[in-house]
């Protein structure tokens, strides 16, 4: 068996690692266009800002360990140019030497990644303009950075964007986020963002949504990038992070099928539509696991599996890859936000009949010191319960709240079986009733029909339009230092003797600061026979929405 | 419906507010032995250490504000004496004014939680030894260590006496612990201990394991605890931490049925032999999820479920409590430990046939500060791959890997679940191959029979009774600093051109220093012909079966 593998990084190194523990016979060759093999890619933005200091730790490993350890023939700065599917070889260049050879392949798996999108622009390839896709951008960002750069442009709010923007900001650099869409983190829904631009605004960047580089142009020690707003940035450098597109120019030249967006198509075993060709990473499309439509998702944990799968079916294994979830996560200062699954926007989409709930626990313990806020939002089928997606975002117990909901979704687990999860419990790491119990006990209330809710927005609308009373059932002193407008206040305690002040004709809609209040008058109020439905995740919510403004003068 | 709950901490707080928001008409009537309804039980340790410092932040609420708000008649200090079944009423005592009377009930929830127990021995009751039930316990503590206690007892080295070794350590106290079994928290297998042994120990604790207190004896200022083994240890106070037994006396004087153990046997609705009376919490038996046998688990979490499904069948609904998985976790000093499901001594004991893996993945990626080692191990079906059990020990990460694993628990999942599955990752908070996924893929290769392995205890028995050769794989450096005695080395990355120097007659077992390089050695020699397995977890994990010593030596 004699194996070639195109792209060395994260999809290609596993798959070259997995075969040779399947194989010490097999003859396994590894052509990497660039000079470094298997980095932590993830690490770069972090690397820029300091926060790692040695460069060799991003390298995960080298072309000589990996002959050491694995017997794998590793080239790096040989860049495969062309596939002869009918020959079964490759067309290689020494990007050294100039020289040209061809390359056998009994299989061949396609594993060269995605490069970063560059908007048609005038002006988007001055020199000051870099993407981050590799250790040498990461190495040419530094040295501007180190000749004293003071404010930078980060073109696009996404998750390598926001990572890359911390980091600027560790090394005191003035940065400006341009986005085109008007929120950050465009895969959250937009309320679930709020957090994370409060957090960039007290680290003082510059957030410019809804808004769009226009032309960059050079000037004396730095760049002014035109917005299409109008407005002008002057700054020493710009990075552009709006996403990644396929590696498909091999795959497209010789014939293999590419999806829609330009992702190598491949079945469940990560075969092309060549079977002795295999593709993994980030050059790939595959199947959302939840909605079982095609995508692509440019993720190391994903591609790492698919390299190894991609091996395994080499090998003769019968190996599939279950598509993804689009897991994912990024901290962005002092906050972290992640998502899994169907956002509420996606859900939209895809015309599924769908609930939504969020709620705002504490991490841990709130009587145990250092508890921290979160928001933790569940989208899920509003017949079955089937959990479809989840978002949450606060500080620390984010990542694990969405871990657990990760492996909800990979068994279609329903809100109900949340309600019903035993999770480790000490007051450092939860309560006795941990944010999932919560959420399914929120969330299965209301497929349930005992906690009927509704959202904020509708909620806003309806009382604008005086179609519903808003109530406020928290105390007094809360109410005054803010609520939704036109609410009134009845507190909680109070209501089961106040009930003849509300009007019986009219719906109510029912709030609090995060909702369960609300659910119990919302319980009281619908006993006594008032029409009451509870404003699903309360105030909190709303401040999500409406971060400063009110929603009326929407 | 007039509802009577006897109890009011966790299980009963629980049924009363699940009662209310079920049914505005319902008499609810909550009676409490205590003081205090519905405190954090499991803050206590940390208010002793003063890491809480408010008491007020332990109580959850006070029977004012459950009026209030929930409509719930909650009298504190009425000790419920009795149960006439046949008149469907309880024997109330006021215990303020010494005044019987009867309540009647149409429904009766029986909390009344566990007592600690205190071993029948000499002294047990001289009033500087302690349990530590709630907050009265708490403040006597707190009250001698302000006299100036320097030195405690505290017998049991379970979860709950760990925990407040830590505080007492805390406060300068210098701390003996002592606890009957060989290792501490018992439910763990007995390595998976050793990290929060040598946290104790580097942290000043005095631990004597495998001992156990024969009599107490007072002396001026203090006590003197005399131990099995002869030893005699002075001190300022003892606390006893050596469990818990279910409060049954009211439920075995009206002839409710109890189980072996003593706790009182409920349906899956959670009622008792009579179905006019359920009982919840700390009191009751339950249904091990995993193995399907009786148990008792006095944990919040479970209580706290029950309290709420007994509330609904109550009231007509059909909820149902699936059972308890055990899940437990604790934090000692600046190490964390938790379980889920079965522990290898447990599996052992049922006879069922399982395989048990271990690894000892970083909390991160390394390549990003402050990655932090831990421990995984996880106990699964020797056929179907169905994970019954799991422990971990580390840092942080350790609570959500668990968490994680106990939801794959509860559903049933394998081996190869986790290797598909789609954690969230970014350089803080897991890798592209979590712990999780590691976890399966090792466990999986050991099923599959790609990766064979064997515990490190019988590779040791095997090259002492010079059944095997020990063969250590790691740097030769990694080798002089310590090994497993009678190992030969032969590093990874040489091992391919030195097989010659291997018997090819005797069985070959392989280890590294976590497993991995392990693993391919194992596949290198299986490939060239030898046998070979691979000793799981490596020299790591020798390290934790003997810390200090010599495996041979024993």
């Amino acid at each position: 068996m004699k194996l070639v593998i195109v792209g060395g990084v994260a999809a290609g190194a596993s798959a070259a690692a997995r075969a040779r523990r399947l194989s010490e016979d097999a003859h396994i060759l590894v052509f990497e266009r660039g000079p470094d093999v298997s980095f932590a890619n993830c690490g770069l933005p972090y690397y820029i800002g300091d926060q790692i200091r040695e460069r060799h730790k991003l390298l995960v490993t080298t072309p000589e360990r990996l002959y050491a350890r694995f017997n794998l023939d590793v080239r790096t700065r040989h860049a495969v140019e062309a596939i002869d599917r009918a020959g079964k070889r490759v067309r290689v260049r020494d990007l050294e030497s100039g020289r040209e050879f061809w390359e056998t392949y009994d299989k061949l798996i396609l594993a060269p990644g995605a490069a970063p999108l560059r908007p048609p622009i005038p002006g988007i390839d001055l020199p000051r303009v870099f993407t981050l896709r590799n250790l040498q951008d990461s190495d040419h960002i530094k040295q501007h950075l180190v000749r004293g750069v003071t404010d930078a442009v980060v073109i696009g709010g996404g998750f390598i964007g926001l990572e890359l923007v911390e980091n600027l900001v560790l090394r005191h650099v003035a940065t400006t986020v341009i986005e085109l869409q008007d929120q950050v983190l465009p895969p959250l829904d937009k309320e679930m963002s709020t957090p994370i631009v409060q957090s960039l605004i007290e680290h003082g960047v510059t957030l410019l949504l809804g808004d769009s580089a226009e032309r960059l142009v050079e000037e004396t020690n730095g760049l002014v990038v035109h917005l299409q707003s109008g407005k002008a940035i002057r700054c020493g450098l710009v990075v552009v992070g709006i996403g990644v597109r396929p590696e498909n120019q091999l795959a497209v030249a010789c014939g293999l099928a590419v999806g829609p967006r330009g992702g190598i198509r491949v079945n469940e075993h990560l075969q092309t539509s060549d079977p002795d060709i295999y593709a993994a990473g980030d050059a790939i499309e595959v199947m959302d696991f939840v909605s079982q439509t095609a995508t692509q998702v440019p993720l190391a944990g994903p591609a790492n599996r698919q390299g190894r799968i991609a091996a395994d079916h080499v090998f003769g294994r019968d190996s599939r890859f279950r598509g993804t979830q689009g897991t994912a996560i990024v901290k962005v200062f002092d906050r972290t936000a992640a998502i899994v699954g169907m956002s509420e926007k996606v859900a939209r989409r895809t015309g599924r009949a769908f609930r939504s709930i969020a709620i705002h626990p504490s991490d841990h313990a709130s009587y145990y010191p250092g508890a921290s806020p979160m928001t933790l939002k569940l989208v899920f089928d509003a017949t079955t319960g089937e959990i479809l997606g989840a978002q949450a975002v606060g500080g620390p117990g984010v990542d694990k709240r969405i871990d657990v909901l990760s492996l909800a979704i990979q068994k279609r687990m329903t809100v109900f079986d949340l309600e019903e999860a035993e999770l480790a419990y000490a007051p450092q790491f939860g309560a006795a009733k941990d944010p999932i119990n919560m959420a399914g006990f929120v969330a299965a209330g209301l497929l349930r029909g005992d906690h009927p809710q509704m959202d904020v927005e509708a909620a806003c609308k309806a009382a604008r339009d005086d179609d519903m009373v808003l109530l406020d059932v928290r105390t007094p002193e809360e109410f005054s230092r803010g609520t939704i407008p036109q609410a009134m206040n009845i507190p909680i305690d109070e209501l089961r003797s106040r009930l003849n002040e509300l009007p019986r004709e009219r719906e109510i809609a029912v709030f609090c600061q995060v909702g369960q209040r609300g659910y119990l008058a919302t319980r009281i109020l619908r006993h006594a026979g008032y029409r009451a439905v509870n404003v699903g995740g309360g105030y909190q919510t709303y401040r999500l929405f409406w971060p400063q403004g009110d929603a009326m003068s929407h």
